[in-house]
Formats: C-alpha cells, sequence, structure tokens
C-alpha cells in the first residue's frame, strides 16, 4: 500500500473547521487499512502571515513541492485588510498556484438532487446539472508583467494589469478539457472575448487547430465569455466541459457554482503537468467556497466542498478511484438522508454542525 | 421646440427591424408636435463593411460626432467571421465608444412584473427587480496598449491584452455611479478584483477617496467581480447601483440581463462627459441583445430594447423626461395587456411580430 504524502494547509476563516473532517476522514481511511498518507501540516494566508510574515512560509512551500497532494481550506478574512499588498492571504494561494505549476483547475458544478430546490434558479434550469469548469490557473491577467501602480507627471495614479497567453499554455489547458470531455457528454465550449481581445483571439485559434489536430471525435463550440455567463443562467445543461483563462475562469466557475444553490458543496482540483519520469503531477484541492470570516468558528460552516476536494484527491493523486467513489457515495446518502449544515438547510428547519455533518459522513462510509 | 440631430445606425441583423420601430415612434412624436428631429442615416458593422470596406466609415462617424445622440440597433453576424480583425463589426461599435467618449455605460436591469415567469430564476428573487449597472467603457482591457499577437523565437505565438486605468478614468465613472445612486435607492456596490489585479486596488482607493471626499451620503460597498456575479444569481435584489471597470462590466451587465429573462428587453445609454461650454454630452443609445442573425428578417425580434433606448435617448439627451416616461408607459401597458414577441411569450402562446409589437406600442402612446 502507497504512502501517500499530504500536505493540510487549513488556512483562515472556517478553513481549519471544515479542514478538521478531512482529517478525520483521513484517520477512518488508515484505520480501515484501505491507505496510507504521511500527513504535514502548515499555515497559509492570514494564519502564515500572522506566524511568519508572509502568506505562506518557504519551508511550507517546500512541503507542498514534495508532497503528493496538497488539501487548501481557504484564506483571507477583514483581519489582513492592511497587510502589505504582496503579503495579502490570497499570495499564498497565488504563489502555490503559480510555483507548483497548477495550470488546469477543475470546477466540476453538480446540482445535489436533494438540494436542488436551494438553487436561487428554477428547480427544471439546475435539476440535474452537471458541467465542469476547467479554467487556465497560471497565466493571463493574474500573473502577467507589468502589474503595477505608477505615479504620472500630473500626479495622477495609473493602474496596469497584464493578460498574456502563450500557443503553449493555451494548448495544455484545452487538451485537458478535451481529455475529460470524453470521459463525459464528448462536448467542449471555449469561452473567450475574441472580438475584443488578442488573447482571445489566439485562444480561439489554438483551441480550434488542436481540435482539427487531435480531437475531431469530440464537439466543440465557441462562445463569448460574456455570452456564455448569460448562458450559464439561461439554460446551463446545454454545456458539459467550459474551458477558459484564468479571470473568466474565475467568474463563470462562481456564476456556475452559485447555479447548484449549494456553494458550501463544490470541490475543487488544480492539477500540474505530468512528470514524464514518475507520471506524477503536483496538485491541490480546494472548496470553491472562501474563508467566511463572518462564520467562522460557530460549528455553521459545510465541510462537504472540503470533503469532496479530499475525494478528488483520491482519485486524480492517489489513484484511489474506488475509495473516492465511496466518499462521495457516503456525501450523497448523508444528504439523501436529509442531514443539512446551515447553509443548505430549508429556512428554518434544523441543521446539524461542522462536526455532525463530518461525523455522519463517516458514519455513511 | 428644439431640433434634436439624431443618427441612426441600424447595423446588421435584427438592427434595421428593430430600428424601423423606432423610427415610426419617432414620426408619431413629430406629427403630434411633441418633439422636431432631423434625422441622419448611418451604417455600421458588417453592413458598413459590404459598402466601405470599414466597419464604420468616416463619413457616419462624422454625423456621430455631430449629433445630439446616435441610435444604434446591433453589428455581426457569420458573414462577416473572416474579414480582417480591424475591420469586424465589433470594431465599428468600439470605435463609436472610443472617439465620442462614451465612458459611462448604463445597463439597467428591469424585471418587468408582466414577464417576471421568463426567467431562468425563481419568481420571488426577481420580482420587482430593478438594478443599475454602470459600466465604464472607454478603458481598461478594451483599449489599452500593447494589444496583439507575436511570434516567440521558438515558433509559439504570444497574445497581449493591456488592462490600463488612470485615477481620472475611475473618479468619472464612479462620480456617475454615485449621482445616479442618488436618484435611486443611494446605495453603489464597486466591483473589481483588487486581490489580484493592480487595477482593481487603484479601482477600489480611488472610489472610496472619491466616496469620503463628496458622496458620505451615499451608502458604498466592495464586492469582489467574481462574487458580484455569484451574488447577482443568488440575491441580485441587494444592489442598487453596481460600477465596475469594462470587462467586468461586459460580463456582469449580461449576467444581470438574463436575471430579468427578458433580454430583447433591455436598453442601454453611453454617455460622455458634459460639455462646460454648451452643458450637452455625447451619447449613444443602443439595446444590451445583439445582432441575433439566426433571426433576421422574420419578423420575430422583439424591438422593446431598441424603443426602450430611444426613451432613455428622450431623457438624457433631448430633456424630454416626461415624452420618456410616456414612452415606457406604454411599453408598460402594452405588456400588462398581454402583447408578446415569441421571445418573452410562454411557449406555445400565441405571439406578435415585430412590426406588430411596435404598432401596439404607438397605439398606447
Ligand atoms: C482568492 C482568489 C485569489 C481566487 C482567485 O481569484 O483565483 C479565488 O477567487 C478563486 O477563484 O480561487
Ligand atoms: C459587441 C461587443 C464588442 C460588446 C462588448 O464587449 O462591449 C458587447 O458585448 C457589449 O457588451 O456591448
Amino acid at each position: 500500500m502507497a504512502n501517500h504524502k499530504l500536505l493540510l494547509l487549513p488556512g483562515d476563516g472556517i478553513g481549519p473547521e471544515v479542514m478538521g473532517q478531512v482529517e478525520k476522514i483521513v484517520s477512518w481511511f488508515e484505520k480501515q487499512g484501505l491507505a496510507s498518507f504521511s500527513l504535514e501540516r502548515g499555515l497559509v494566508g492570514g494564519s502564515a502571515y500572522d506566524a511568519h510574515k508572509a502568506a505562506i512560509s518557504e519551508g511550507d512551500m517546500k512541503l507542498a513541492q514534495e508532497a503528493d497532494a496538497v488539501l487548501f481550506g481557504a484564506v483571507g478574512g477583514p483581519k489582513w485588510a492592511d497587510v502589505p499588498y504582496q503579503h495579502r492571504p490570497e499570495a499564498g494561494l497565488l504563489r502555490l498556484r503559480k510555483d507548483l505549476g497548477l495550470f488546469a483547475n477543475l470546477r466540476p458544478a453538480i446540482c445535489y438532487p436533494a438540494l436542488a430546490s436551494a438553487s436561487s434558479l428554477k428547480p427544471e434550469v439546475v435539476e440535474g446539472l452537471d458541467i465542469l469548469i476547467v479554467r487556465e490557473l497560471t497565466g493571463g491577467v493574474y500573473f502577467g508583467e507589468p502589474k503595477e501602480i505608477v505615479t504620472l507627471e500630473d500626479g495622477q495614479k495609473r493602474g496596469v494589469d497584464t493578460q498574456l497567453y502563450t500557443t503553449g499554455e493555451i494548448e495544455r489547458i484545452a487538451r485537458v478539457a478535451f481529455e475529460l470531455a470524453r470521459t463525459r457528454r464528448n462536448k467542449v465550449s471555449s469561452a473567450e472575448k475574441h472580438n475584443v481581445m488578442k488573447t482571445g483571439v489566439l485562444w480561439k485559434q489554438t483551441v480550434t487547430a488542436l481540435h482539427a489536430a487531435e480531437y475531431k471525435d469530440v464537439e466543440l463550440e465557441h462562445v463569448l465569455a460574456d455570452n456564455c455567463a448569460m448562458q450559464l443562467v439561461r439554460w446551463p445543461k446545454q454545456y458539459d466541459v467550459v474551458v477558459c483563462d484564468n479571470l473568466f475562469g474565475d467568474i463563470l466557475s462562481d456564476v456556475a457554482a452559485m447555479l447548484t444553490g449549494s456553494l458550501g458543496m463544490l470541490p475543487s482540483a488544480s492539477l500540474g503537468a505530468e512528470d514524464p519520469a514518475t507520471g506524477k503531477r503536483k496538485a491541490l484541492y480546494e472548496p470553491v467556497h472562501g474563508s467566511a470570516p463572518d462564520i467562522a468558528g460557530k460549528g455553521l460552516a459545510n465541510p462537504i466542498a472540503m470533503i469532496g476536494s479530499f475525494a478528488m484527491a483520491l482519485r486524480y493523486s492517489f489513484g484511489a478511484g474506488e475509495a473516492a467513489d465511496r466518499l462521495e457515495g457516503a456525501i450523497a446518502d448523508v444528504l439523501g438522508a436529509g442531514t443539512r449544515t446551515k447553509d443548505i438547510a430549508a429556512p428554518g428547519a434544523n441543521a446539524v454542525s461542522t462536526t455532525e455533518m463530518g461525523e455522519a459522513i463517516i458514519k455513511a462510509l
């Protein structure tokens, strides 16, 4: 039984609470003899800044580089509103993505049948929804230089951000989208703004060429990013896999997540390139939700997105697809039995705590 | 009675059909002696390219510069998919926005009570919705340089777009948002990505400073653009005025429009700075919907967004608030009476044509 190196970075706000539930599940898998992990723990975000004056320490970056997978909670909160920009909580996450080369961010938006009524959309629009946003995560306006604020001669300031994409960067993310589409409903929708952005022109050309060369069996459509946002609200079931750049992915995946009415439910995986020597890829798994400082420490947080992120780690990093199925099945069973944290409970209905939800899922395993 | 110079640029696809209805309404106002217009007509988009090999001719740009208001239909369609990039249909619109200095794009998203059920959102989420997206329209990644595709030494290509904002550009759009909020529910939500973008940092700082200096009576909140997209889907009524940059505005306004379930219904205004000498501002009015080439020429298009855009022109460019109220009232009456074009009719229900809708509105005037 392989020993998997797992780094836990709970972060800030509700991060530690939801990560706590994953720790119990990790122990359960070990006790059953189903898997073996060597666990490390580190700090990221505001809590790292408090300890090290950096959003992630060099030591924790080293642990992340060595890990088979990183589990990431959430970062940020009002406490750190005024820390220097390069040390803001998000900088820890951005550095992990960039330095580990995690270019492929997979964000499934699945509407759990038991929760369809929690959506702000009509049930028929979201029932059975199962789409996947594939977001480029190490390029674009997030990392391009120049990225600065300068003072002009007349005393005004000017801010600059630079959106950059190379053919190679676009190809490798499109490839991930096409490959995943083949395991699903075989359709890729590529979203950009080629009518306004040159990176959009290159994006569309590159995806088109790769499709023609290697993925003709997959249905490909091009959609303008603004229209895609609109279509996600109008009739999201028209999509299977949506592939897009870092910034559009940020927004489109949040829209997609909200359709399901269960933001506390959605996991994500961020994957690097496969190492040709070892066949391994670096990976980070995190819930789509943020650190929710307003409810931190109150036992109100829904741990399902975090637990689902661990399930994705089992599947994509540890080759333990059966264990992943089992864990996801347990989540579905618990929901099917009506167990709800506050965020997904009907107004006025009984809700369980973060810990109770974690324990219910272990029981259902 | 002032004589208003109005330039009609119907454009492509359904543009001419919906503009045709406005022409009849213009005649009606003139016949009633309620207003007097001197009308010019021009070409924009694909139809301009067919005639002049440019998405707008210099002659029509001159007419636009001289007009008190431009009414714009829609541009684009598959016919022009392969024209040179600088002549693509959208280039005509982008040039009008930039050269006329139309920095303030107002996009109201109003859910007509008669149409609440057409939304993909639950009725309680959208009923009574009345929000206004104020989008910066002449800056940001739409126009920043460098904006190019270059070939690298290794044969790869690299695309570049540049997001630029100065303090002055941010201040003037924020001012529009604060002023409009004072005439509404007195709340401004400023959306950016300061956690990732330096232009976002400058945006937040500048809006905060202007608020503290001149608009303390208006409630101001800052929201990350991704979260704003999400909140628009979750509970849009939390917003009054949302102010944001060009690219975020493109996407957020499309999401907001789709909430109302009636994309064919929504008008927009794009305004320039007030000329201190004349008190006038350049302006362009256009529907939020596109050229819908698939239904062009079939009499299926809903002319209400175009007619509503003319109502906005009456209000913002011609100082004819009463005439605008009357026209908007006529639209509401016609809808109240159950008249529907196909896009807003219940599935299977009877629908009227573009022309019939235009005539029904004139009758209700
Ligand atoms: C926290 C923030 C930097 C991050 C992003 O913008 O990518 C978040 O919104 C996300 O989508 O993971
Ligand atoms: C047609 C296109 C250039 C335009 C834009 O991106 O601004 C459109 O989407 C809009 O929102 O008016």
